[in-house]
């Protein structure tokens, strides 16, 4: 069973986040709050999402999974005005999720969670170097490098976090020290990433979060942030790409 | 003979509910207003519009028939600013409308009225069911079952208005009761409709307007609002679709 | 040499006023400001901005010419935020702009000014009449000439400013008298324009802006006005059409 009411900005921060990725995904229904887990097609890009029972106005599950269409889900969040209380209700016989929005009835139904693809394991990587940074931050370095390049270098050297985006004619850079940065815990790190995924994934993160990236040497980066204050965490995981050069 | 003086939002707010449903039409300058009746082509939707002189600032007519293209007056319309008004005259040698917008002279060519689509006879049905709703209620109704089909049920039983749209694998359902509603004539009602005209007339019907609906079993539906704070009205009248099953 | 800081709101009107005629343009460092002229492709608008040292926090330059892609330029200037100041740098070796907003650093490669348009020499013509006007009337009277026709006429006569525009059926016309002219030097003046060419004019004047127009009988026009809070001037200058009739 599952029987649940939640803020309509809550409901859609949570499905953004994971929607930036993928079209649809696998819902773990624990006791204790919903859990995701996707990568996308290309085994490019990860999203570990929990939501705490406490982010809930009222939550009741006992470890079900279902499969949602993403964009369908957003769509039904999407005519809620802020404040409204979305009511969730699943019937277990029907494969059906009852959506309750002030008075409006709408009936999804579910997708076969066998036919989704599988849930990838993250990686539990020790990386070397660690920095908290504003989302405004990474924003404004992602919108730049687009401005040159489809590929993006993040790197830390010499107790500073660093962005670089190489054009054919253009350059990109953006230096951020201690004094710019909530936190550091510098290390040798310096990966190529694709900008196309995290443009997508940068779409997902508040400006005004604090986003904690873990990045290595020709390594993966780890983007962790909360959402649902606090009551809820995103990490984004992407796969680097080989140096170009 | 036709001169009057309107506000730029008056003059706006009758077009608009008049092109949701057709490009040309046939404007009545009687001496106590305006009256425009129009049909769609595929002669599923009707519009009855009466502007009452007392809605202008100046008003005097003697009873002629003018055929515009109202998308050309809308942007006309539109080139005022909100506080604005809006000087219209009718040069009956050149059939031509002299408009005046703040020292901007548009001269507008008419359109012969036999050239346009004849006007509709509104029928005068007497329909079981009446619901006074808020326009937003129409709003988000017409909005969610628009998610799902190209059809929506309206219909009344047990003392309730309710909104069904059944697509291939969800639905939507919208009851209001009477706590919901500005005034119910309960009485049994169920139509089917296309989803298409509905949002059309919709983007016409004001948020914040009280709504009439009169409904029937397999029968048309007529909307009713008020326009230039009453001293206007807009019926608008649509055919039901035969029910899909 | 050429080292500058300038705030972002300045160097975007700069560019916008240049980049509504050209995609290139070659840039004059001048020791007292910066000075761009170009033509557009069909020599038919012209363009000739002045931008004073003083309208920048900081500027030092000894005479320099430098060819930019204005389009990529001003991506650059739109990725500040309001307030915030852009410092420029040239690289004289490298031939490349070092452009650095808040942290953010852009190396932007230079175009050979040799490869683009050659700058034209505005002609001194001693127009008979002069007309100031606000930006706002010349947005709307081009906004209104733009839904009947694809040219239109400017004039002086009786001691008006009166713009017309002729389109198949409907007409637009409007008279500005000395009390809704800032000032007026009234002379014998009437020319036909292509109203593409105003349009993107238009667009890079600002609606509070004093515009001086100098008009005269099948003459070019010239537009003056100020930017950078009137340490900057713009002229632009466009060729009549022939009359149609």
């Amino acid at each position: 069973m599952f029987k649940a009411i939640v803020s309509a900005e809550t409901l859609r921060t949570t499905l953004d986040s994971v929607s930036v990725l993928v079209d649809e995904c696998k819902i773990h229904l624990n006791e204790d709050g919903l859990e995701i887990r996707a990568v996308d097609p290309a085994n490019v890009g990860m999203v570990d999402l929990g939501l705490d029972a406490d982010a809930f106005e009222s939550y009741e599950a006992d470890g079900g999974l279902i499969g949602v269409n993403l964009s369908r889900l957003e769509d039904i969040a999407g005519m809620a005005n802020s404040g409204d209380l979305v009511h969730l209700e699943l019937d277990e016989e029907t494969r059906k999720l009852h959506i309750q929005i002030d008075g409006l009835e709408y009936t999804l139904a579910l997708i076969d969670p066998d036919s989704i693809r599988q849930e990838p394991d993250i990686p539990d990587l020790d990386l070397p170097a660690r920095v908290v940074v504003e989302g405004a931050d990474i924003d404004r370095a992602v919108r730049a490098a687009d401005m040159v390049s489809d590929h993006i270098a993040l790197g830390v050297a010499d107790d500073q976090f660093y962005i670089d985006a190489e054009g054919d004619t253009d350059d990109v850079h953006l230096e951020l020290d201690r004094d710019d940065l909530i936190d550091l815990d510098a290390g040798d790190a310096h990966s190529l990433f694709s900008l196309d995924y995290l443009k997508d994934m940068n779409k997902a993160i508040p400006k005004d979060a604090e986003v904690t990236l873990e990045l290595g040497e020709e390594f993966p980066v780890k983007l962790h942030f909360d959402i649902a204050e606090g009551l809820g965490t995103v990490t984004f995981m992407l796969a680097p790409r080989i140096q170009s050069d």
